[in-house]
């Protein structure tokens, strides 16, 4: 929250790092001392890709002993810093494993991380790793789920909890990949009872998927981080727990792995585009 | 192209600002000197709105006398500063309405313009004025074309140049506004030769109307400079030239106005959102 003059524009009103997973891009928003007051209306005005910066979401970082939620301050001693989530539409988001990849990629670059760290979430604590510019995330347990629903009337689909709730479809081919509509969503039959993401996967050569995926309430996406953990353990079948797996998406490829818990990690580029310095009258106007 | 070390992100490899027109949004690049070389790759990685920083082009501005081009050159001893306009995808264009006042509001902030500047663009000389937050660009003359083409297959299409072509269609109600289908170019018959933007307007009230527009090559957008003046040329018929008309498009109200010399002025919102420091790594990455 400084308030300096620069160049061209006005003084600084708020400063913001644009950066992106695979093509799921965030606003990265440093507020380690909590001050910033963050209503659905910046958020929105931020993420608005003509009028504002243009974001799928954005990512306050703040100390987890600061955070106005219990769930999240008890948290505190495991992992310093939160990452309060916010989607484009202002709606408070428990997680998002491309926004923790990218978050730890902040943190390491703000020298705020050694070579791991801990971060509280409203999801839970997740580890976080860097391997060269990769950033990898522990996304934790996935979980079996009773139902076996049909997509799209010809399609059997594989639940699974991560811990939001995914259907999983492999299909044969890549040209039955390519030509999926997904401009309009898949039709789950029965639908999970809190909606689902899909994806669909076709298997590359050993250990390599390529995947599109719909994600419940936006759309298809370039990328979604428990989608794609959620193809891995799918195509993984018995094999899950033993060697990643590399799957591919429209924004780019992450590998997935297993730790010795069996969690699931989440491995891929994370990258910090640039810093943002939003004028202080056009914060003014959208507070 | 400074490069000194802030806060969290890597160092700065180029400052662009990111501005708006009534939501025609822009990356403006300072480049005084005409120092940075700017291909199309790096425009499209700027523009890029999930894995560079996002918007429907780039506007780079330098002294008009380092311009390459001929035509531009000889525009120097009228106008300091040139607009070298390029499209998301890359593409060399010759103008655009909301661009040019995206600059001046550039250049009035960066204290390179007084109460009025005169600008070069590849489309000539263009002179900016301001009012209040406002700024007005002269934006030369309408001519009509001999042309009057049908639109799909229902209304006759008025069809004018200014200088780029346009076709305009007065619809008769709000509610044939708002259902238009604007995902697919809109079919005329005959097309002009270099093809055509086409506006649907209403009246509103007095010199006032509301308004929609598909660009060729681009598809719908919240906002077309010069389709708004085509659309208020239109509307006023016989009284153009008289009192200013006001036309609402999605992104936001421009007015339209005519000077002594009966060309035509744009005058509307041009917003500063935030001056951005790319990476110098990222940079790296895409040149």
């Amino acid at each position: 929250m400084t308030s300096q003059s620069r160049g061209a524009a006005s003084p600084i009103g708020l400063s913001v790092i644009k950066g992106h997973g695979t093509e799921n891009d965030f606003l990265v928003i440093p507020d380690l001392d909590g001050e910033l007051s963050l209503s659905a209306d910046l958020v929105r005005a931020l993420c608005d890709r003509h009028a504002g910066i243009g974001a799928d979401g954005v990512l306050r970082v703040m100390r987890t002993k600061l955070a106005t939620e219990p769930d999240v301050r008890s948290q505190a001693d495991e992992a310093e810093f939160f990452m309060d989530y916010r989607n484009a539409d202002g709606s408070i988001v428990e997680m998002c494993g491309n926004g923790v990849r990218v978050v730890g990629q902040y943190l390491r670059r703000a020298g705020l991380a050694g070579d791991r760290v801990r971060l509280a979430t409203r999801g839970g604590v997740k580890g976080i790793s860097y391997d060269g510019s990769d950033v990898t995330v522990a996304m934790g347990m996935a979980t079996a789920r009773p139902e076996t629903p049909t997509v799209d009337g010809r399609h059997v689909g594989v639940a699974l909890d991560l811990p939001n709730p995914h259907v999983v479809v492999e299909l044969a081919s890549e040209q039955e990949l390519a030509e999926l509509d997904l401009t309009v969503p898949p039709v789950v039959e029965p639908p999970l009872p809190h909606g689902q993401n899909v994806e669909f996967f076709v298997r590359r050569g050993p250990n390599q998927v390529g995947m599109r995926v719909h994600e419940r309430g936006v759309g298809e996406t370039r990328s979604c981080g428990t989608g794609i953990c959620a193809v891995a353990v799918v195509a993984a079948g018995d094999q899950a727990g033993q060697a990643p797996w590399r799957v591919d998406v429209l924004g780019g490829s992450c590998t997935v792995g297993w730790a010795e818990d069996g969690s699931v990690t989440l491995s891929g580029p994370a990258v910090l585009v640039g810093e943002v310095a939003v004028g202080a009258d056009w914060l003014q106007q959208h507070r």
